[in-house]
């Protein structure tokens, strides 16, 4: 079953829930179960960090609890997402076996304390967790109120351990064979830093290689395939013994420690944990953050995700806990599903009465009652749901993509090079994001390892690394007619961080029409602009400002549509478009305010003629919409993250299936329309 | 003699004095006490940080130069303030039992270095300290120019060797007696914390345990508790010795580091080290922030202080070490005399050649001469103090109290609540205490542990926490007719920092007449406003800012006096009133400016009719007063410490005893008055 | 040869080059001798960091591509600065010998990593250094193609292993004689901080002593006599190996960590690395800076430095890496020249393709073609030293200095004082610089060791210690007619940091006719200012503000020339003038702003009847006039570093040998001017 996964056929709605906080307060546990009908909750992630729950002595286990909450919750229509405890062992295990705690590049092991703080090298922590997790797989496998295993929680983070360090070089000598080849791929002629032999290979530490950007990225590369590899572990003790039931672990907002691709494979479905600072600055920047995720995340199986965390109020560790405002709970919520969530699941069910988690906000919190606001926001968000249900399984079919890609940014960053105080690349690859946004189009969020097919737009910002064969699928897609959008800071080196030579963006430079010869880097507050060139074919005729990064390139045989209008480069390209092959490719020199993007992109489109879900609406500011799609329906969310009240003209053909009207769509709304599958026009 | 003591019977002025830092200048110690004697200082602290000169090594004391100095000091009509070395152990020592060194959260033994640095469990420190603490009993004990013990130097800090650690446990094994209660009130089942036994508790630390508040507490608890019986070690080997003379330890600034109170019962009388940022900022503030200080310093044991450290000129520890203005010494030191210190004394009398406090301000300074400016400031203030050497004893008899709780702050801090970027304890205390301040009000500044009974008007700002029956005390304050003003985030935690189930404030939701139910944090800048009720029965009728909390409360039958002004929650309550057995109970739900405070006060005083010193009098800007009582008279003294000269009316039953004018105060200016003692009337 | 080197008798242009990262890439070498040709570079800097590629494993060596590339650039014309690799060891060296890793001050003991970083005490590393070096000199020390030694790299950092802490205890035991001598100038008395022996010495640590001043400044002034006794051992070791060549270190900008005076004897020239952050503000604000710094190095040893690395353009370590104005390379080249430098060098040949400095700027980039902007610019450049060939060996001579002593600024930044946040020596050392530089004078700028007698005009801002018989120089200075300018902060402390009795500026009271009494601080932001007296001598009338710190002083017979405007100690003196012997001692009390130096500058310079290079010539602003001397001729170098082109009036006996016009000078633009040698007229 779980390699076929797609979906559970229906919404789910629920959240984290630890009763065995409560087991003295029986009167509780009840209370429990009564609130969540209310509010239609039919799913809970049960038994995270209950280890020392379940096993509160080495061998001496305690499941009669667990036992009796599934079985209760099932009786009561709620099903289980049952966890593997793994993200917080027990203190016994950690005296035990000090072996476990994981250690620092200082070389310090940990004493016990805090969560995901484990070796996962270690074979006692892997022999401890696969014992665990096959207890748990024989007592709840086949439960009916157990419907998918949730991995340890929240992954993350790095051993320096000396098994640790023994693995990696095992790693490096799996992927370079002999010490001349690493040698050369990481540059050690540098600082005369050549190795002999991989037995000389340490980790990157303050007190050690720190300069080696070799080193640094297989590290990190390194640190996502052994947790990978942990997570595969824990997965095939379950199937070991005998549950087939889907796997997921829960991702983390932008998480730079780990490339979440490389579990695409691993697990049976993606779930993340989204918390957004709502009401900082404007909603619609914060709704275009929180929904790039969504679509990253959703790109990376090209699947329905889930959104496995969530807070129904404030949170306790962001600067400043903000309460959501009125709607902003069911707005965020249904986001998550515009954007292909087959769930909002909530942390948590009930709030903690002790440590560090006390004040995050619950769906019941320890006054305890029915009558507050959160709690009447939650049950609105699950009647939503209810009605939304026959959603589950429907996806998302973009044909646009921006490229976000993990170890391009981990190398990137890790250079030293024209701007140390801040490339801001997440910031740039957004702007592509938003400006395909707003034109009315759904966009996936893809890595340079996945493919190009089902594109037509692609937005490819600061990609720095060319890895994968990256520019030759770039060369095939523009090629067979793709638009490509490309910046500034791309091609700039290879896959072990080797600055390429006789010119970049390395392998595309007759597909650009040109050559990148310097880069300027800008003080923070400091501008340029880029002016239309008179007559340019896209039509545009205002000035953009830039700043931060400005590239001068030597055009060759590209078409020059903005210069810049400052500095001793005013005049230079800023923005060009060479037609190659059946497409076009078109260079963003410098780092353009959003203004330049929307109008780019809306003009390209309109031009090419590539048209959004519902073509001819004019989206008001702060508007999104979204897509899903099943093999039959077509689903449009409309949701209002501006200002004001948003005025609509949609067209007759689509039914509206959720909201109160076709026309008005108030702050915070959301509508959602249906209409009947036609055949895709590509 | 120790138990009963409350007063030396005179005004004591002088200061921190190192005379072993000379001993191959005798010209300049000869000049060290005519300087003294031409400031009329009569008390020196001798012998802080003196060990390596008194015990140059092992068991080879050197008294010698001590003695002479304290006979020459005697003899020129200056008494001392005997130190106990254990500020800072001899090289020697630490070299030979390194254990006595300090261990640092990482496990790191400190090295040689620095002060505050020892261990305080090591019986060997221990009991080298009670060595030399009873040399110095036995020889100068009995000496009449010893007056008072200075134990040790502004205690602090923490160890986290083996010992301290082994302590902690049998401090919390007393305090629990279950390792089950332990785990029950630290809530260890979070993130499977569970402890089987005492043997695995460790102390908090970077690279262990941090997210157990319950933990966290209770370890800065035992710190405390640690100090206070080191302090009674110090007095109790004087003692043994055979010396009775009051004792004391020098208490810091708002130090978060040790809850004081706690040593009300160790020490004869409290005394402090104060340094202002005078001229930062208006003065008034700063006056006020060390006004609170003064009284929450009396109020511990409710008697007399000491002033022991303060500054004649600039420090060379503060940031900008600003010069004092001129005037500004002399009212400073009057400041705290209005304030009840029996002391006006510096650090230090002559300045240090070298080391990291050579530019540290001094009654004599490197010149050497008389002839300087701040030396002739210094004379003024001695002349000064002789003038009102009677007052010494008086104390101060409030009937108002602000409550400012270590332990509940504590709770607070290290909780991840609301508004992690800062709560504004300390500011959200003061803005109670400056509005009785200027109404005219003397104030005691208490802690949850003490009594109420003295008083009419009690704020209790963010008291997080509810320990020591704190909750059945305000019910009786207020049941007996007591006027109680309570702020959002109060009530929340219990001693353990278990939140409180079924609603907050907790036990006093009837008293107050509400209930809180959500609490929202907003942004540094952020403001919402509070709009008075028309018709309100304070008749209140301007609207206040409010900023970085609102608390939403769902009122029963409190009595709504302001509502918020802004935001989804504008409309609800924002300052309610309760009537409640013969008092009434006030509930100020955001944070507000101090001008809601100050006219809040100022209604409710006039309303229900409590009285001020000087009843009538028009306090201008700026402007202070307080009051000392005796048995048979009162004193009141005006500073300003306002921009401009001040212009008073005052009533002519009191007598004008210092200063120049009855009608008009310069800026810096002090006057004392003084009044028969009428029966109090409460 | 090398105790009289003084000039290699012609410009030297070229840079850094590692060839050994190019060996598999045989036609880059090729195109390197090509385009090095091409750009007229003469000189390049051979195996800085080639340790493991000219002895991969111990014992075998690999000099066959290190003497190919030394004939091939002797053919080519190209000689070799030769470098000796212990800037970093190879890997194979550190993991035999773990007692070569530096050893940090809490103990721990370096992975293998980064560059700098290796102990300079232990014996091994000092062997093996010498044995490397000695094979170096033994093959290419005769070699023709090897005009100088470039020893190690950048020398920087400090080690605290048992080996280097026994050193300390030696150095100390050599300067102190006996403990109590030590104890004495340290001032252990402080604290009890006495030692009981020199074996108790500890060097500063975070876990230790970091409060004893005279101990963290002694370490200093060890770390800074163990680098050059390291930098010595190497020198002797080629000396050893027979050769005579001259050698230099390549020091750093404003480095804090070495007193690079105490070099002076040590190397046969100086040579610095230069890498200004222009085009960040005003480009003249940058000149100033790197020229002082200039003026630095060459007044260390009076004679031509080297320019030894400079960035063709864009460095990638600074926060942001900004591209260089057209010109502006050429602007900063020949600036370096016109202060005295007999070379321009680059960091570096070819760029990287690898490691941390991949993207720093070089003369051919990753692209490696001729046509690149920077390429043109180095062109440039290199076809002006071929014009100004001439002039090498030529030096400056002064009669104006600055005071710059490494050891009084360790001191006084290490005192806890007025002025934690910040005491601005260089900032206020600059603008006596500045000044000068504005009225057209060269200057020297020297520590407190170096002779008085050349000079004309002295300023001595901020020297907080007086040693090595500073204020008896002064006094000769002042009496045998010298004019001074000191300012507050000075004379305050001895050599080891013991504060001055009696009164300050030490042993120059009667000189400058004051005492200082009191020094206040202002806040950032906090101004008062300078009011001129009216019918002051100099016939200034306006007032300057000033910040930071104020200095009251208590005037006997000097003659007030300006007053505070502002706060209590308005109408005190502010800047002050004593005749004394045949000279003048000017004291400036408070941080002045710029304007106040230049115009009391100018206007002393004018009574005193001093002259500059081209008396007479009104200097534009933006502009700087330098001066260079042979013994037959002087060279003026007119550079425009202001807004806008400059208009000049110059004199006609000067013959235009660079530039364009003798009237207008562009920005970034530079003429010289070359005159024949009068006899100089002091």
């Amino acid at each position: 079953m779980a390699e076929k996964f797609h979906s559970f056929g229906r919404m789910l709605y629920g959240g984290d829930y630890n009763p065995e906080q409560w087991l003295d307060h029986p009167e509780i546990l009840k209370k429990d179960i009564e609130m969540m009908k209310e509010a239609q909750i039919n799913v809970v992630s049960l038994g995270i960090f209950s280890w020392s729950a379940i096993e509160p002595e080495e061998g001496r286990y305690r499941f009669d609890w667990m036992e009796e909450r599934i079985n209760t919750l099932h009786e009561n229509g709620i099903s289980v997402f049952l966890a593997t405890p793994s993200g917080s062992r027990p203190r016994w295990m950690a005296e035990k076996y000090p072996e476990i705690r994981r250690t620092d590049p200082f070389g310090r092991r940990g004493l016990y304390g805090g969560r995901h703080n484990h070796c996962y090298t270690s074979p006692v922590y892997r022999r401890e967790v696969r014992r665990i997790n096959m207890e748990l797989a024989r007592r709840f496998g086949d439960h009916p109120g157990v419907i998918a295993w949730h991995i340890s929680n929240e992954y993350g983070g790095e051993c320096y351990c000396p098994l640790c360090q023994a693995e990696f070089r095992g790693w490096l000598k799996k992927k370079y064979g002999t010490i001349e080849e690493l040698n050369r791929r990481w540059y050690t002629s540098f600082w005369s830093h050549e190795y002999n032999n991989f037995d000389q290979v340490e980790a990157p530490s303050p007190m050690g290689d720190s300069c080696v950007n070799g080193l640094n990225l297989d590290w990190k590369r390194f640190v996502t395939d052994r947790t990978a590899d942990f997570a595969r572990w824990e997965i095939q003790a379950l199937r070991d013994a005998g549950s087939e039931k889907p796997a997921t672990v829960n991702m983390m907002y932008y998480f730079d420690g780990l490339n979440y691709h490389k579990f695409a494979d691993v697990v049976d479905f993606i779930s993340w944990d989204s918390y957004p600072s709502w009401h900082n600055g404007p909603e619609y920047a914060t709704a275009m953050d929180t929904a790039m995720y969504h679509d990253l995340m959703r790109s990376i199986q090209k699947k329905p995700f889930f959104l496995m965390e969530s807070c129904p109020s404030a949170t306790n560790w962001q600067p400043v806990s903000k309460l959501k405002r009125p709607g902003m709970l069911e707005a965020a919520s249904l986001q998550a599903v515009a954007h292909g969530a087959d769930s909002v699941q909530y942390f948590q069910i009930r709030q903690g009465r002790g440590c560090s988690e006390k004040f995050h906000g619950a769906v019941i919190d320890h006054y305890g009652g029915n009558d507050t606001r959160v709690f009447r926001e939650v049950k609105r968000t699950g009647a939503d749901l209810q009605l939304l249900s026959d959603l589950a399984g429907s996806d998302v079919r973009a044909r646009t993509a921006v490229v976000y890609d993990w170890e391009s940014r981990w190398a990137m960053e890790d250079a030293q090079g024209p701007r140390n105080v801040g490339l801001h690349h997440k910031d740039t690859v957004q702007k592509s994001y938003i400006a395909l946004r707003k034109a009315g189009f759904d966009v996936d969020v893809i890595d340079m390892e996945q493919p190009l097919d089902d594109y037509q737009v692609l937005a490819v910002p600061m990609a720095y690394m060319f890895r994968a064969g990256f520019e030759e699928k770039l060369r095939a897609y523009v090629a067979r007619g793709g638009i490509l959008f490309m910046t500034y800071w791309s091609g700039i080196a290879d896959e072990t961080d080797l600055c390429f030579l006789g010119g970049t963006p390395h392998g595309l430079m007759d597909v650009l029409g040109l050559r990148h010869e310097e880069i300027d880097a800008l003080y923070d507050g400091e501008k340029n602009s880029a002016v239309p060139v008179k007559g340019n074919p896209l039509g545009l005729t205002r000035s953009y400002s830039c700043e931060n990064l400005c590239d001068l390139v030597k055009v060759t045989d590209a078409q020059v549509l903005f210069t810049y209008g400052e500095d001793f480069y005013a005049g230079e390209p800023a923005f060009t478009c060479h037609s190659w092959g059946e497409g076009k490719a078109y260079y963003i020199c410098g780092d353009m305010e959003q203004a330049f993007y929307d109008d780019v992109y809306a003009a390209v489109m309109e031009q090419s003629g590539i048209l959004p879900a519902i073509p001819g609406l004019r989206i008001p500011e702060g508007v999104e919409v979204s897509t899903r799609e099943s093999d039959t329906a077509v689903y449009v969310f409309i949701q209002n993250f501006g200002r004001e009240e948003a005025v609509l003209d949609l067209p007759g053909d689509l039914e509206l299936i959720f909201g109160e009207s076709r026309e008005k769509l108030p702050v915070y709304g959301t509508m959602v329309l249906a209409g009947k599958k036609q055949s895709q026009e590509i």
